[in-house]
């Protein structure tokens, strides 16, 4: 890649070398350690300095105002928001009388590392206080992905060559004033110091807060205990107060000697639970992180992370900071799925406060492909919690008028929370875009059960849904109008080729489902009627093909729009979003992220090669990526197309994207999807992986660039390793039944061992296609 | 019509025989007195009851925030909205120690009457107090149309059989409480107690109030001053406080004897004048209007109001509602925009909040057509305006990336004001109309000088805009893509046949007046080469034809389009906006106002008479009329293509919108535009009037339903007068040189003096058309 970003190369973790203030805000994103359920950005033990706090529990949302100047039918009123909740990594500490703070004194070292393969974020820094007392702290934090409500910290300060006071104050604190957002100030009043003070308990080395929600009276508990070694003579005592809960431990340290503490933390929320039951369920938590103590907290996690590299791991030999990037990207979005069980995977995990802590449809599109065939069981939590929002999205139809089930574009428990509809409630495609995730699960997994009990409700519905949004026209033709495709810079547009190829996978995947479960289906009230209405709503779907420029329209009438001034616009009126009205945007060929590009990723059976030739060469040449959800799905169709050094920088740019802040939000939390799109930019793009009606399918090419790539994925019981080479590609099944695949269209048969070897073709010729000026993929221009 | 409304039917009044307090904040709009630039709602003189109290000076609007859930580029921010200022109409009485209120005590009669040739809104009450004293109220109030500034009331007490004792407070005050509206809290407290009081003088029988806007710092200044006529004894003193300056008449009344007091007020605002400047010029309009005396102001009134008639009158034979309903609408447009001078003409006029008092497109497109042909300084007025706010149109235009002037599409002050762009900033047809209520007030007065001067600034500003706007595609054709016409269930179309032929009539109007002019549009930097690329836009328009079925497509693909489920929409589901999202009103066929079918009648010359009839046919069956500005280009087209029942129908559903307040929103103020619809119904609908490009033609047929029509209207410094009989129609020329039109198709010329006849040809031969279920005409369904 050759770019300089500012964490050192390492294939199996981050590493940052110094304390940089101006970049802690996306510092703090990219060391957070989360396990969907909770998640600790990586701020500093001691509090401050920091960029942003934040301590989040998957779904605990507060509900904000959605105010409108004109208002309209069906508009959600409520939205919902993440919540910052009790900060339990603060431990402070004060050296003799003064406290550590990176802003003082002197940092003779300082050292950060998030460690892929421990789960640990660890941290070592040499201070020495403003009246020259030096200690050295030493500190250890994880986010069990075992024990799914506990975290914990193993805090060791040792002395310098002089002997030292210490008193150590770990704490529990809620309500964390935060650096403004900017919003609107009603919402602002709305989120601030959400949590109320319910209940607060302290003894010994262990202390507990309970607070509830002003708005929705959610409540949520959080706990912490302590164990403390430290020398004769230390001290520790606990208390707490309405906000605040406190172990406070002292003790005198002779040079070079340590104090080490470990700090256990518990969380739990519940809307339901009463404050007493929620109150034993964060204690029970703790006594069994107790009883497992540090050492088994860091077993257990190492053991979870060797199983999950073992399905997953990708390699990639010429390029050391894709290699870590490519891992980076795993290690998160593992972080953001993990253990989310009934909960939503939000677009920026638990990693920030950004986009409200809302998920929406690259859940499915990005991230639910990737953990089908890494972490399966993830992928299947996933589409769980959102049948468990099917009779919202069930009610939101009938808002709408439609019929079926119509999930939100934006939102955190379920209900839609999107105050702009034409690009929210317009862009219905997340109804299909779920569907898909189903369909290529159960394709990964083979998970019949899954199918039979969440996949059939929701393909079902969500077929209901486009059989009653699309109608027969007077040729028969099945029209889908006036909805939103992927690429935000267009709206409310006729037969959406993204859309229309989706929901023709969706209607019928959904009667391919009801057929193989007839029962299911009866109880569905699914009848062999509408089981035939779908299949000719599919049959006859209309796909728009503009016959003169041999290409497909990203809708109708698209290529008939003016073509958007990219010689005029400048390079920092990027992204346009913030320059140009949507008036303006809308009317031209001006398209944001990949949606005809996309279609040909996920329907790759709906073009011909020369099609997808074509299209990608003309869509190329519009695409500013304004959103990080293109780039990985540019590389990936690049790659299919035979441009496979664009295709390489597509990836390096999706790779790069929080490493190196490129969108300059990092700060607000990491971008999941497009991590995800790091996995996809190698197996889908370079592997070539699809799913095609003939059965799983590899088609593997590598670019120039790099001299290897192997990676490992999970297909239907078996775990598979796939290695490139410039010339030939080497499959071996590691576990599981043997199989036969497709390697460029040819059967290829894999035995239950040993090595299959296969050789790649050489890439077709391609004519140079060329982007928007100015926005040729990033690492060319950062070069 | 035959349907009985809360009004007496009168050809030359609205009067009202009791006081229904349901009904009160309807009647108070319906007896607003106006001159476009004071508007006094009817409330009563003692204040109380009230539906709404309503006092507005034409543009004094304060500021209000526009909040967005989510926001966008070029969202407006701040929004305006129309003043409710000092109240001068307050005119309060205590009879003995009870305060007359007609809500207590007996009332024996109560009678209000606007009467449309004084200009007089009389008002006469026998009263009995709960002590059993009676008086006998009559007051007149008028606005004055001759000095602008000025109003009176003619305010007379008569006791009844005993002496009583009258203690009278006559009022300026501000600040009243209003009922609350329902909207935005935020957007509430903005506009709660809006007038900081700046100054108070009070002296003898006269007071005066100067009060400051907090948001924006417009000033504006009330005063009032008396003739009082008492018995010996009668004491008057005056006194004034921040919201409220008071001056009392004591006196005592020998019973059948009167207290009389004229009433004198005056109004004033600035954005630039001081206080004391303000000041000095109510004063200055105060001692004019006791100059002129209340008999003088009455004088003047019925001189003005003659003249108008003159000029404007309609007569109705056959339908005595429709009669008193013409000339009812031809009062209030003439009370919205006689003095608005310099100032906007809101779609409510000064007749009540609704709106925000904002003015849309209806102004240009269906007051202003009324007034070029009937008061033809008041339409010059409304667009010199316009041309006012051409600087901010044009940094409007910048914003949205445009050339040349994009006018707001809703507004009080000149900026744009709409919070929801899809139907407002998108709605760029506004700028279309703009223009051709240029063109045709140039061709109803042939005033040249007005062209050469504001006309053709407004022309060449708007022939930019579209020239930027759409652009030539591959074929050569111009496209106008992404934008919204006037039917508001549908947006963000491509080729909008209402707006590409408006845009049409623009360029081409833009380019023939350029031509005309040629040191002026110089002096604009038009050059020949812009004006042939205004003509060749022009001549490429693309006009989307659905030649399968025979009529033109509203947008394209709009016949393509599902049709609304008519036969499964409830009565009390309309208007659908309210009960359906726009997501599903934009997918489908189903128009809220006519758009294609308005088209036909402002570009007649762009139709044959058989897609005119088959375009209406199509259109009429997914037409609801959820706009109250549909039916009377409904009644238009209806006639034109020879459906004169339906042109009867759609005539008196626009006649007895506000009369029997259809839309259950007339207290909230007229809809002038579709009271102006009245007059194009008959004259454009039944007189068959339109511009064509061989000059003024008629085309008149009368429905079965009435026996004789007969309007007159200004053309060309001409005042002309046209009568219409079942089998002919005779043409005459009150004013003004020969002229020669045309007789349906037929060239007749009309010499200086006499009567020209010719006879009507019978109506072509139509096939019923039918409208959704449940939206015939109103009249159809109430009867």
């Amino acid at each position: 890649m050759i770019v300089n970003g500012p964490f050192a190369i390492d294939p199996w973790s981050i590493r940052e070398d110094s304390v940089d203030l101006d970049r802690l805000e996306a510092s703090e994103s990219v060391f957070t350690l989360a396990n969907g359920h909770i998640g600790l950005r990586g701020n500093l033990d001691e509090g401050e300095p920091h960029g942003l706090p934040g301590t989040y529990l998957n779904s605990f949302c507060e509900l904000r105002p959605l105010p409108y100047a004109e208002g309209g039918y069906g508009y959600p009123e409520s939205g919902q928001a993440v919540v910052n909740v009790t900060n339990g990594k603060l431990i402070r500490l004060l050296v003799d009388d003064e406290p550590l703070d990176v802003r003082y004194g002197e940092v003779r070292a300082h050292e950060r590392e998030l460690d892929f393969r421990t789960g640990l974020l660890t941290r070592r820094l040499d201070w020495v206080s403003p009246a020259g007392k030096s200690v050295t702290l030493r500190t250890e934090r994880l986010v069990s992905l075992v024990q799914r409500s506990v975290a914990a910290i193993n805090y060791t300060v040792t002395a310098g060559d002089e002997p030292v006071q210490l008193v150590v104050q770990s704490e529990l604190f809620a309500n964390e004033e935060l650096p403004p957002t900017g919003k609107d100030p009603r919402i602002e009043a709305a989120l601030a110091r959400p949590l109320q003070p319910e209940v607060q308990t302290a003894e010994a080395s262990c202390a507990a807060l309970l607070h509830s929600l002003r708005g929705n009276g959610l409540r949520m508990a959080a706990a912490m205990d302590h164990d403390v070694h430290g020398p004769a003579g230390t001290q520790t005592h606990s208390d707490a107060r309405d906000n605040i809960g406190r172990t406070t431990v002292i003790c005198r340290l002779a040079p070079r000697r340590s104090l080490r503490i470990v700090k256990y933390l518990a969380y739990g929320w519940s809307s339901r639970r009463s404050l007493p039951a929620l109150n034993d369920q964060v204690r029970a938590a703790l006594t069994a992180a107790r009883y497992q103590g540090w050492d088994g907290l860091c077993d257990d996690q190492r053991g979870y992370l060797d199983a999950f590299w073992q399905s997953a791991d990708v390699e990639i030999d010429g390029d050391a900071q894709l290699q870590q990037a490519v891992r980076f990207g795993l290690f998160h979005v593992l972080q953001a799925g993990a253990r989310a069980e009934g909960r939503a995977i939000p677009a920026k995990g638990l990693t920030g406060p950004g986009y409200d802590g809302h998920t929406f449809w690259d859940t499915e599109t990005f991230v639910l492909p990737m953990l089908s065939h890494t972490l399966p069981d993830a992928a299947a939590h996933a589409l769980r919690w959102r049948r468990t929002t099917l009779p919202l999205a069930i009610e939101r139809a009938q808002t709408l008028g439609l019929e079926g089930a119509a999930f939100p574009w934006r939102t955190i428990r379920g209900q839609e929370c999107s105050g702009y509809w034409p690009a929210g409630t317009a862009a219905l495609h997340v109804n299909a875009d779920i569907a898909d995730a189903v369909l290529r699960h159960v394709a990964a997994t083979g998970d019949e059960e899954f199918e039979r009990t969440v996949g059939i409700e929701l393909l079902a519905a969500t077929a209901r849904l486009w059989r009653s949004v699309g109608h027969h026209d007077s040729d028969g033709g099945f029209r889908i109008d006036g909805v939103t495709g992927p690429d935000e810079y267009s709206a409310l547009a006729d037969n959406n080729v993204f859309t229309n190829l989706m929901a023709q996978r969706n209607l019928r995947g959904a009667a391919n489902a009801c057929e193989r479960h007839p029962q299911r289906a009866m109880e569905l009230d699914v009848d062999s009627e509408e089981i035939a209405s779908w299949r000719d709503a599919a049959a006859a779907m209309v796909v728009p093909y503009d016959a003169k420029r041999g290409v497909h329209k990203q809708a109708e009438n698209f290529t008939d729009h003016a073509m958007w001034n990219f010689a005029g616009t400048h390079a920092d009126e990027y992204p346009l979003l913030l320059h140009f009205p949507y008036l303006e945007l809308y009317r031209k060929q001006v398209v944001k992220q990949a949606d005809l590009v996309l279609a040909m990723q996920l329907c790759p059976e709906a073009f011909t090669p020369e099609e997808k030739q074509r299209n990608f060469a003309y869509y190329e040449q519009i695409t500013v990526r304004d959103s990080s959800l293109s780039a990985a799905t540019q590389a990936v169709l690049a790659a299919e197309t035979g441009h496979l050094r664009l295709a390489y920088e597509y990836l390096c740019e999706t790779a790069m994207l929080d490493l190196h802040d490129l969108a300059g939000n990092t700060g607000h939390g990491l971008h999941i999807a497009a991590l995800a799109g790091v996995w996809s930019g190698v197996v889908v793009g370079f592997g070539g992986m699809r799913h095609l009606s003939a059965g799983l399918a590899f088609a593997p090419r590598l670019p120039p660039e790099l001299s290897r790539i192997a990676f490992r994925l999970r297909w239907r019981g078996r775990r598979l390793r796939v290695e490139i080479t410039p010339t030939e590609a080497r499959y071996l099944l590691l576990e599981g039944a043997e199989l036969t695949l497709l390697h460029h269209g040819d059967e290829l048969r894999l035995p239950t061992s040993g090595v299959v070897t296969a050789e790649i073709p050489p890439a077709p010729p391609v004519e140079p296609v060329r982007q928007p000026v100015g926005r040729e993929p990033l690492v060319r221009r950062l070069r």
